[in-house]
Parts: C-alpha cells; sequence; structure tokens
C-alpha cells in the first residue's frame, strides 16, 4: 500500500545487533493526508452567530487567569482590561493575536520517518491519555502501573496505523507523582521512536521534558524544531490555571507545540446546547491561544475540543452521542476559519468493557472525527470506560479500525484504472470478476482488510472456538508484545537519559499527591 | 421529544378491549428529515465521467433481460437494440425513461400515523431482510422458524426509531417455500401496523401481496395509494432474470414501489474499484429504472445499491468497509442527480456473534449511510455474519443506535435558546451549568440517550453482574416480547386476510425448494 513505509528495527550496539539478527518486519503508516472534503454542519450564518457570541463572551464576561500575575500583566499590556483575575478582551484582539500561530507545524521524530505534519489536510493519530486504570482480559481492572505504561508504548510503537506514541498512555501509580513524568518521558525516548507528548502537571515537569528532548535531539535541534506537542487543558468555563498556563508558557518560551484544549461534559461546564457550547469553546481557545503567542508569536499551538455530552438521568459522561458529533463538526469548521490546527475526537466510549457498547460509541466518535477535518486526534486508540481506564484489547482492536481513516480519507481515483471500463467490457452480463485482468491487477491494494477481525467460514471459526473480538484481541496483544523489539539508541544518548531521570529522582523526596 | 408522535395500542374487539385495560404508552419516532448537509466525496468531474462510462456500458455491452421475451419487445418498442436476449440502450435513453418516475412518495401504512415518505430529504429505516438463520444468546445459531418470523416483526413494531417493518425479516424455513409469502405478509399485516414489503420469489407471490395488500387496505385504496416497497435485485452484473423482472412488472403495474436494486460484492460481481463499481451500478439502476418506467411511467421506484467489499484472502464479503462507504457516498450522489429515492445502507457487518467486530462494523455502516443521503434503509437493525444470520440481540441493540441517526440529522440550532448566550452570562467563569436556567430548560431534550447502553457507576455496574451489552440486549429482547400488544384491526378484514391465507394454501402442494 503506498501510504506505508515498511523499515525495518535497526541497530547500533549489542541489542541492536541481536535485533538485526531477528529482526521482524514492522510497517507504519504515513500520517494520513486527505483527499476527501470535511463535513460542513454549520452554514455560513451560524458560523457568524458563533464567532460573534465567542468575541463578546472573551470582552463582557471576560477570562480569569488565576494565580498569575505576569499572565494578567501580559494581557494589558497588549491591551486587554484586566479586573482582578478577570481579563476581558476587546472584540478582535485575540483573534488577532491568535494570527502570529502557524496553520501547520512539524513535529519531529527521532526517527525521522515517523515526522509528523500537524494541520492541513492532514491527521495525526496518538493513543489514550490519562487513565488511572487499567483493564485486560486476564487481570481485570486494576490501577495501572509503569510496567503497563511501558506496555502501552510498546503497542503503539507496534501499530501500523498509529503515528505518535502520545503521553500519559496510563497513570503509572506505582511512581511518586513528582517523578513518573521522568519514567514516563524516558519510555517514550528509549521504547519507541514516533513523536510523543510532554509533562503538563507542573511548569517544572515541562521543563524537564524540555531538557530530556535536548538529550535526545541535540539542544541545538530542539531550539529550531518542534519535538514535543502537549497536551495543556482548560478549566471550563473560561478558566486558565496556574500550572496549565505555566506548562504553556514553558513550551511555548522553547517553541514546543502545545494543544489549547476546552475540556467540556456538555451541561456541565458548558451550556447544553450545541451553539452554546461551541461559542465557549471557541472563546476559550481564542483566548489560550493568544496568550500563547504573548509568550512568543509564532509558537506552534493547536484548537483543542474535547468536548462529550451528559447523562441527565445519571451525570455520568456520555460518548459516541450525536450532540458530541455536532460539537465536533463545528469546532472544526471553527478552527479551519481561524487557521489553526485541530484537535478532537478519539476513540471514545462509556463502556466498562470491549463490548459491542463500546465499539458502537467509538466508532460513531472515529468516523465523525475524520469527517470534522482533526489534524491532531488524541485518545486514537485504548480508551475504555470514559477515559477512567486504558484497556489492552480495546488499544489493539482500536488501532486495527484506525486503518479504515487511512483508506477512507484516500477518496475516490477516477483514472483509467480507476473507471474500470476495461474490467466491465472483458467480463459482460453475467460473468464474474475474480479473475479479470482488472481485479489481478489491482486486488492487493483496492479493499482495507483488518488485521484483527473474523473474517472465516463459520465452521472454521467455530472449529477454533468460536471467538469473539475481544478474544481475538487479547492473544494480538500477546502476539505484539512477544514480537516487540526496542529501536536502537545510540549508548551515549540512552546513558545521558538514564543519567538525567536518576540525579533528578535523587534530588526530591517522594510525593504521592 | 419533537420527532416522536407518542400512541395508544388502541380497540376495537374483545382482544382490543383487554389492550386497552392494559395498554403500555409506545413511542415511534416520525421518519427521519435530515437538517444536514449531505457528505459529497466525488466531485463533478468524477461524477460526469461515471455517468458518461454508465451509458458507454448500456449502449455498448447492453444488459441481459432473460427468459423474457414480453420485456425485450418492450425494450424493442422504446427505441433499444435488442440482439438475443441482450438489450442495447442507446445514450440517454435510459436516462429518459426514468424521468417519469417520482423524486418522492408515499408510503401507506394502515395506521396513517406510521405512513412514511420515501426521497427527498427523509431517511425510512426498515429492519434485516433474508437471513436463513437466527442466532440468540440462549438458543444459538439455528435455522429460522416462524415462529422467529413473528418474533422479529413484533420487534420491529416495539422499536421507537424504526419506521417500517419489513420484509422477510429471516427466512420461516419450517413453512414450505410456496407458501410462506403468506404467513410472512399475514404476519406484518396483523402483528404490526408499520408499512411493509411485499413477497418478491415469484410474480404469483408478488400478485398474492397485491391482493392481500387489497384486503388490508381496501381494492380502490390499493389502486390509488402505494402501500408496498418491495425489494428486486439485479443479478450483477448487468443481468435482469424473469423471476426478479416478473416481480417487478406486478408492482410497476399496480403502482407499487419497488427498490431495484445492484446486488454486489465489489470484486466479484462489479470490478474492484470503486470508480467501476459506481459505473456498473448506474448503468444497471438506470435500465431497471427505465424498465419500471416502461410498464407503467409513473410507478413509485428506489435507485437501490447493496454493495460490500471482499476479503480477497478469503473470499469472504466483507462490512463496514472504507470502500463500501465510498461506493455508497458516490452512489447516493448519482442518485440525487438522477432525482431518484436512494436505498443503502444497513447495519452490515461479517461478525459471528453481536460483539465488538459487529458493533464497529455496523456503526461505520450506519453513520455513513446517513451522510450519504439514504431515503430507505433496509437491514437497518438485526443484520448479523454477513447477512446469513438475523440476531435477536443486535436487533435490539442496532435499534437502539439508530436514535442517534435521528439526532445527529436534526442539525445545529442556532435561534436564540440554541446559542445559549444567557447561560455563559449566568454562570460565567469558575462556574457549572448543571442547575442553571437555560440547563433546566433544556435538558430533557439537549442529548440523545440508549435505552440499553450502560450509563451506570461502575462498582453499581459491577454489583449488578458486570454484564455486557450483549446480555443487556437478551433482556431487553425478553422486556419487548413480554411487553408486547397487537395492535387493533377491524374482526372482518381480519378473517378476510386469515381466509385469503387459507385458501392459497390448501390450493397448492407443499414445496420446499
Amino acid at each position: 500500500m503506498n501510504e506505508v513505509t515498511a523499515r525495518r528495527a535497526r541497530g547500533g550496539g549489542g541489542s541492536a545487533r541481536r535485533a538485526e539478527r531477528t529482526a521482524v518486519r514492522m510497517d507504519t503508516a504515513k500520517f494520513i493526508t486527505r483527499n476527501i472534503p470535511n463535513f460542513e454542519i454549520l452554514n455560513e450564518e451560524a458560523l457568524q452567530i458563533i464567532e460573534w457570541n465567542a468575541e463578546t463572551v472573551l470582552e463582557e464576561i471576560g477570562v480569569n487567569f488565576l494565580e498569575n500575575p505576569a499572565a494578567l500583566q501580559r494581557w494589558r499590556d497588549a491591551g486587554a482590561d484586566v479586573r482582578g483575575e478577570r481579563v476581558h478582551i476587546p472584540r478582535g484582539l485575540a483573534r488577532k493575536l491568535c494570527a502570529t500561530a502557524p496553520s501547520s507545524f512539524t513535529q519531529h521524530a527521532r526517527n525521522a520517518e515517523r515526522n509528523v505534519e500537524i494541520g492541513g489536510k492532514n491527521l495525526v493519530l496518538a493513543p489514550v491519555y490519562g487513565p488511572p486504570f487499567v483493564r485486560d482480559r486476564e487481570g481485570g481492572r486494576r490501577y495501572a502501573t509503569m510496567q503497563d505504561f511501558r506496555n502501552f508504548v510498546k503497542l503503539g510503537y507496534m501499530s501500523k496505523w498509529l503515528h505518535h506514541s502520545g503521553g500519559t498512555v496510563c497513570e503509572p501509580t506505582d511512581v511518586p507523582v513528582n517523578k513518573r513524568h521522568l519514567d514516563m518521558l524516558h519510555a517514550h525516548m528509549t521504547l519507541s521512536d514516533k513523536p510523543f507528548m510532554g509533562s503538563v502537571t507542573e511548569p517544572s515537569r515541562a521543563e524537564d521534558s524540555v531538557e530530556m528532548a535536548k538529550l535526545l535531539f541535540g539542544a541545538d535541534f530542539v531550539d529550531r524544531n518542534t519535538v514535543m506537542t502537549s497536551l495543556v487543558n482548560i478549566n471550563s468555563p473560561l478558566t486558565f490555571d496556574a500550572t496549565m498556563m505555566g506548562a504553556l508558557e514553558v513550551y511555548a518560551a522553547a517553541n514546543q507545540a502545545a494543544i489549547v484544549s476546552p475540556f467540556i461534559v456538555g451541561g456541565a461546564m458548558a451550556p447544553v446546547t450545541v451553539a452554546g457550547t461551541l461559542t465557549q469553546v471557541l472563546a476559550e481557545v481564542l483566548a489560550g491561544v493568544a496568550y500563547s503567542q504573548l509568550i512568543r508569536p509564532g509558537a506552534p499551538v493547536i484548537f483543542g475540543a474535547f468536548v462529550t455530552s451528559i447523562d441527565m438521568n445519571s451525570g455520568a459522561p456520555t460518548f459516541g452521542t450525536p450532540e458530541a458529533s455536532h460539537i465536533t463538526y463545528g469546532a472544526g469548521q471553527l478552527a479551519r476559519r481561524l487557521g489553526l490546527p485541530y484537535r478532537s475526537g478519539g476513540a471514545f466510549c462509556g463502556s466498562k468493557l470491549p463490548d459491542a457498547q463500546a465499539a458502537y460509541e467509538t466508532a460513531n466518535s472515529l468516523n465523525m472525527a475524520l469527517l470534522s477535518g482533526v489534524n491532531f486526534m488524541l485518545h486514537a486508540c485504548g480508551w475504555l470506560e470514559g477515559g477512567l481506564v486504558s484497556s489492552y484489547e480495546k488499544f489493539v482492536m482500536d488501532a486495527d479500525q484506525l486503518g479504515t481513516l487511512h483508506h477512507l480519507a484516500q477518496g475516490v481515483a477516477v483514472d483509467e484504472n480507476g473507471q474500470g471500463m476495461d474490467a466491465i467490457r472483458e467480463v459482460g452480463p453475467g460473468g464474474h470478476y475474480l479473475g479479470c485482468a482488472h481485479t489481478q491487477a489491482n486486488f492487493k491494494s483496492a479493499f482495507w482488510r483488518s488485521d484483527l477481525f473474523d473474517y472465516k467460514p463459520f465452521e472454521t471459526w467455530e472449529e477454533e472456538g468460536a471467538r469473539d473480538t475481544e478474544t481475538l484481541a487479547t492473544a494480538r496483544v500477546k502476539k505484539l508484545l512477544g514480537d516487540y523489539q526496542q529501536p536502537a539508541l545510540d549508548e551515549g544518548v540512552a546513558e545521558a537519559l538514564a543519567d538525567y531521570v536518576a540525579r533528578k529522582k535523587e534530588s526530591m523526596p517522594d510525593a504521592f499527591i
């Protein structure tokens, strides 16, 4: 398939030489570049109303920048009306500040073949982020550990349709809170060669992320290039806290990318209506992105929108719902009009198990995200139970489905081969196409094929144990982890990273909150 | 919710009076009218190429009308070049003949509240059609019986988001082949008051369908109105057999609707490329619809496209794949340009079980069908194992998901209430929306909610047995069948139908092939 770049595990050093001897062929798809239109759910009038209202929110209601006098001063200097911690942004100012943010940027990986271009018609896929629990069929639901974290990084590295190693693929709860970012970064940097995310849980941890990236890529390279994309959530409604803004400040100053992302359960953190939620999302992103450009004009930044609906009976967030789709489609249009890369979507579901509910909800979300024009999709695989759980089985189930997005995005070829008129002539009424020349020439790349699902005859399937999808996924997890081979890394770099982690850990007492 | 019409079981006669006493409130949604755009995957140039090529196919290659001298004569009279059983249709002729077919029509139900409008921006949902097997969790996979058939008609009648009772919801293999259409029609006519489909397996069975419809609706009413929509498959590639055309002739002459539908597994019955398949689909539909208009100009007819891909490793048809989506999106554009209602999509999957594979594949298909502009979706619930199995559990799982299509299709309201500016003002930065006036006024209708899925807290879910979706669905099937109450029917009509069925059955020996 033309979007797939074949590669081999490469060597340098003892373990690398062993890898070379037993190398398994590993395919990784290039990030998606859409050759299909986006789905535009809002008309021009609706877009203008929402954009007008968002500016009204910024000017009239304003946004809070908490415990951050420097931020308030920056806003004052930029022309905002600051009252206490409330920043009132005059109509048009935030949009004007956003104009210096790039519409697209390259995030570099240590393996240059894995570099991703975030923006434009592209879609970059990254795994689940944040769950404190993991689940697999044999071990059930349990607190996540650093061993789980490493396993998920390995699965991500082995997944053909995944372009990005992500960030907190699960929370390693067995490592102290103030030290786990070091182990997590070390895992991404050494167990995978795909691009990754930095820590945001404290400004000092963002600084550690930049320092470790400099060890991996070289300080000069990091000064000149973007090598991390990190997740900066907004405390919706309309609140920017000092922790997240502190991380944003570190990354923007270092020219590293941040996703500025409202985190919204509709009806709780935003109005219960779609247009109202879009208004608040746009206001929040305008303020957050504008602030990033006050730190460093031109710093790469992404228009984020994590949005879902709520079950008004139980108060539980719900996923894969029509209203979440409406918001995601609409936010994509707003992001494109603002000229910013767009982050949204994911393998979202509320189900406790990787069952049919999980798959319906997830497929609803994934399809919608592709057609929404999303450029960076966090949570693209492995998300379970409303984001409380990283699921081993669902990770490989979702990662397989991501292949459908690649093929959908290719669009329809109408060249001579695509038209297939010679085939229709050759076969004629009543014939069949399986053996014709056109089919023989095209069949290998014509249809997407799952690497996981069951396509066997009923009798064979039954003889082999009548396995359901979760059972097939359990086997695939084991196979991938068994086949895993660590990508080679310069020994000096590996030592420097290990040393940095050890030194920083020694410098602090453990903290578990 | 505004799209839902509440109704009660109504009475007349003894059983009806009992029904009245114990009446359960039953909601049925109105058919979907889209307030969102369609997804247009092909540009104007691609559409023109495909349309030009389809006409080339009709003129140069032609189509076969087998064992049907009257059809060949009709084509000759219309100006086609007929050689043997091959009909070569001059460029433009078929499209011209199609122009008399209505772009939209009403299919009447015996309960006028259940009438459906097929065409335009509407989407009518009907259940699975054709499987010889059924499956449920407790009984496993087995040949379908008339008892199963009646159960599926009851489930369809009870399903809020299903507008149509369908046709062969499963093949009742315990009834002789030459008599089962009588029992099936009788079940649709008496166990449900939703619109239904007629028999197509022989012209005489189509005639029985019309006769029974006249008993149910009155002969005058049937002469003046469309009360059945029936499925006429084309033997792709490019072949129209005497059985299917015989049924089409009966229905068109009686002004009853037919879906003219290529049945295509890509790479087997059509070229392995998307544009090639679309070319053949369009040629086949043009020929079939044109023929319906030769029988009776103005007869209601639907542009059908049953298309899926093939697994080139095993030869198995595959479902929910990107290529099937490409074809379905493209065929919708071709149908709209031809001014015909469009049938495609369905709850398609290849999985043997109602598991995650089934749900991923199904959700891919359902979402794509909504955005493709489908007007009539057969197989909208209950389809399992590539259409070999009608699944009880998947029937209610899919039927629940159809609710998401209703809500998606509503689009985004941007009136004052939708904008929600008062809510944003009331809540302000750092507040929450759960209690605000706008939320209170809107929460009941703001978000779609599944009637099946699990939204409970983890601990509650675990205490209640950690049930997966299939387990929840088993319970729902039992509940619906337990709550079922037969809709009242005039006693004279009921007797006439029973008498017709008995008389016809007596008039023929049993045949099982």
